[in-house]
């Protein structure tokens, strides 16, 4: 396995030269950094998944968990490698220092996490899920349900879980019909079925803390209707003392095709007369709790995406760097020596597409944590404003443009290893397996497209579209000022007068045609709109690569260099003119699915 | 398992409607058979799959072989279904009378094919390697040879394989280094490893008889060096009594992303001295040989591409017929009832794009084999070599096409299930992952495009593309000779027209321009031809819909023909245009892999 998880040169570029992450530790709350614990923290992330995951990975992989109607069986390696995980603190590298943190910025954060998800998989789940129950019950919860239930997830004693998805209600939560009836001791009876439970059940942690959607009785239909409930796995006492078993029981386990290291699992509440669960928060307000956190975890599943891109990219890499196949077309002596095959055009165009793909979806999914940390810490009220806008705006993009074009990279790192790449002597045919589930997870892409198209483009008078597409603006001038990117940043300057055009075009169908027919196309809005973040993120990239190559470098550093800038060029050559045919679709409405019976299938 | 596996009305309409299938029974070697016989040995095959396979296809694909060090143990349910297909006569469904066959019509096995597929996946391979390894025997193998080892094949008591690809040799078969030495006896003593050998291994049958390619002592390197050896896993008197083992180890097996049901295997040939084998043909012509059934087998990985999107799609639409998930977007009242989930526009278009994909695949394999067919029992020998050249021409886009648009069809299943298509309950998970092997092996999407482009193309003074071109306009003609469908017909003829312009142009290039960048792009030119024959196959279906709906119809046949249109129109807005964009590629000779120096990755 001499195949590095991730180039660290493009981390060094994205963090120190894209985005400027240094200087962040000139805010308060990062006062204590500098570059360089940053890069230990980065650090010691890519050593725990060295020494604890990678060796584990396959194993994982390949073991799934069991079920034998009482217990969950998992392999035995893995909670070693959690506990060696909490150990280094990076679970809570961003949480605050009364919480235990080390009050990271997320963008460091992010990348940290991407060289535990290439080793580990799901199996970081565990912990990722865990940290995000804490956060969530931390910003909503009371001081009691946080002193109670925060505290020992934080220190990794329990583990914590979101238990939204129910047998009749997937993407349609309006639909949910677990219930909730009011104890005297103004605790609750929750009652219901849920599944697709991540870490659902396991022995890797004294108590499960089930965050749940649930419906108080009497509540309103719909979407206005729901509340969160923390409901333990175990019952505590006043004390911290663990007590009873709650009434939650495991139904079943669910087989992946994917994700294996992580259980998923159908839970069943309240079959003895009702699990006890606790309000977080005010009646009726529990989605709105849950998408408040709900932003955070799709910028997770973008990361995660397009971690695992990464991953495929680096390993199918080295791959042909290293396998002997065949001659190129212009040699016809058998007798000459084969080459090896990233010497082939194809075998190029293959790793340039996973290049142009993982490193722009690094990239965008960075970008992504980075907002997420201005709207909080930025120096002023506006540019936290501002940072607010942006992310509510790119979230839809953030976590559907990897996870379409994630899978698709893995794909081809199956494709550079032939057969070998279907079998699993190596990782790439997992990674295709377990990227899959990102475009369905924490929202499909369809849902994703709705609320870009629906929601996110027309509010507040437009003001995330304007905002974004401002800075694509700016871009666009830096390119111009660059005689040999003129080109490229002309044809982002046409694609954004496409993409203005179609826009407004939708706009004003939306008042005049049928809701169901303008919005028919939704998907390949977001799929234009995806492209041009992509082609704003590489150009980007192609600004600084430009610049810095007008220096005296290392011939390292060239290399690197203008490998930035081919890459960016293919994705203007081979990916960005696909955004005319998707805007005639959206500018013609094109009714083909609309007027499709269901009776003519 | 309410869905079926097909949609029986599509296979009356592809056999009967498109292909005039029944005239064939016409033909000498035909005559015994009708319709009526032709619809039994389908539905006898639907029998065997709904019986046999369907029960066992989940089981199949989660307990994969295994390997104790000494012997593969296979799930004991797969003896009994091949057992029972062997009995059917369907694995020698198109074979001569004299040998145990049917003489049966390639395209009728095809379909019956398909239902077995579906259900049984890759346990059909070792029944469809054993035919294949039979009717290559019998192609060129002596009448000692075909009378030793291609009888007990034809009746099931051995097993075949195909053992070509080495460690250090996949795609480049010139260099593969398995070497044969004359005994006295005139037999040779193989010494050398095989890897991916399907079937290599397992207790099905008495005996196992691989086809092997190896290099004589002396031949001359490269392609022209290779001949062909049956050896055996038992050696066989004389008198047809199995023997002791012959010096073929099996080295191991591998695990596959899928097509788990069928065997893997290392081979190691020789380790003890020297395996027995047996010359076929002549010496030095065995990759002749092996190409001869190449193209046959080329149709079958095609066939069975288009297969499984087949099943993906009936499996997805059923779901989306019977799951009711959420409202229109129109719809603002969530006391409204749930829609099923077919009534959202981008489950239609997901449900289109299938439709799209695996009938536009399945018309263009049977086409395949209707070809193969006609190229031995057309009426004249005009019709046999125009098949010929018809059908070695097509031979890449057969193969290729289904291949890269099947996996797309089933990732759209996958899509239309959400979360529950990635879980195995439902089998659209497995059917990604079985799919996913077909751009891979007999010959990657890479070689043939090239095969296509830098042999196909021009070979013969463009004999072969000439000759799909004249095809492609008796369907224009007839396109627009009906009114709804000339705006089809146009469109089609303007992608003719980039077609050429774009093979002129490579054609020129080819001899003006360095050939390793003419052929960057090959793979962009085999999308663009790939897209415009499944336009062509659709314009055709659409041409006999148009025609049959002017008649007084039942509805559920209004609402067939209204689908097939619909699936058209689809294809036409939302694929063929595609191929603008790979033309401006390949006509600018777009250099952006080409010069990607491998030290800037």
């Amino acid at each position: 396995m001499t195949a590095p998880m991730i180039n660290a040169r493009d981390i060094d570029f994205l963090l120190y030269e894209l985005f400027d992450s240094e200087s962040l530790c000139n805010r308060q709350r990062y006062q204590d950094h500098d570059r360089t614990t940053f890069n230990e923290v980065i650090n010691t992330a890519k050593q725990i998944a060295d020494k604890h995951f990678l060796p584990i990975r396959n194993k994982l992989d390949n073991q799934q968990p069991t079920f034998d109607g009482k217990k969950v069986h998992l392999i035995k390696e893995l909670k070693p490698a959690l506990d060696a995980l909490q150990e280094s603190g990076i679970p809570s590298a961003t949480a605050d220092y009364e919480f235990n943190g080390m009050q990271l910025p997320p963008i460091i954060a992010n990348v940290a996490g991407a060289y535990l998800t290439i080793a580990g998989g799901t199996a970081l789940g565990y912990s990722m899920l865990t940290t995000a129950n804490a956060n969530l019950l931390q910003a909503h919860g009371s001081k009691e349900l946080i002193e109670k239930w925060v505290k020992p997830l934080r220190e990794g004693r329990y583990a914590g879980t979101m238990a939204m998805t129910e047998p009749g209600a997937g993407s349609g939560l309006a639909d949910l019909t677990t219930t909730a009836i009011k104890s005297e001791d103004d605790s609750y009876k929750i009652t219901g079925n849920k599944i697709f439970i991540s870490g659902g059940d396991h022995d890797l942690n004294e108590n499960i803390v089930h965050l749940v959607l649930a419906r108080i009785k009497g509540a309103p239909k719909g979407t206005k209707g729901i509340s969160l409930f923390v409901v333990p796995k175990f019952l505590v006492s006043d004390d911290g003392s663990i007590g009873k078993q709650n009434d939650v029981a495991l139904a079943g386990l669910f087989h992946k095709m994917g994700g294996r290291a992580q259980t998923s699992t159908a839970l069943s509440f309240g079959e003895k007369g009702g699990a006890v669960g606790y309000l977080v928060g005010e009646e009726n307000k529990g989605l709105q709790y849950m998408f408040h956190m709900m932003n955070e975890a799709r910028v997770m599943v973008g990361s995660g995406a397009a971690a695992i891109a990464v991953g495929g990219f680096q390993y199918s890499l080295d791959y042909a760097n290293n396998r002997p196949q065949g001659r190129l077309p212009s040699c016809k002596d058998p007798h000459s020596p084969m080459v090896n095959i990233i010497e082939h055009a194809d075998i190029k165009r293959m790793l340039l597409a996973q290049k142009a793909y993982a490193e722009g979806a690094l990239a965008l999914v960075l970008l992504g944590s980075q907002l997420s940390d201005d709207e909080k810490t930025a120096e002023t009220d506006e540019a936290k404003a501002h940072a607010h806008t942006l992310l509510d705006f790119l979230t839809p993009i953030i976590k559907t443009w990897p996870s379409e074009y994630g899978p698709k990279a893995n794909d081809f790192a199956i494709q550079v290893l032939g057969g070998h790449g279907y079998i699993n002597e190596h990782p790439v045919e997992m990674f295709y397996r377990d990227n899959r589930l990102n475009p369905i997870h924490e929202g499909t892409t369809c849902i994703q497209s709705l609320d870009l198209l629906a929601r996110k483009v027309p509010m507040n008078n437009m003001l995330g579209y304007k905002a974004i597409l401002a800075e694509f603006t700016k871009t666009i001038a830096a390119g111009n000022a660059e005689p040999s990117l003129a080109a490229y940043a002309n044809q982002l300057a046409e694609a954004l007068t496409t993409l203005n055009k179609t826009t407004d075009f939708l706009l004003k169908a939306m008042g005049t045609e049928n809701i169901d027919l303008v919005l028919a196309n939704s998907v390949q809005y977001l799929s234009m709109f995806g492209h041009i973040v992509i082609s704003w993120i590489w150009l980007k990239q192609a600004v600084i690569a430009s610049a810095a190559l007008k220096e005296e470098l290392h011939i390292n550093e060239q290399q690197f260099y203008r490998g930035k800038l081919q890459a960016m060029q293919y994705f203007y050559r081979y990916e960005l003119p696909q955004i005319n045919h998707w805007s005639l679709l959206l500018t013609t409405l094109d009714d083909t699915t609309y007027q499709m019976n269901t009776d003519w299938f």
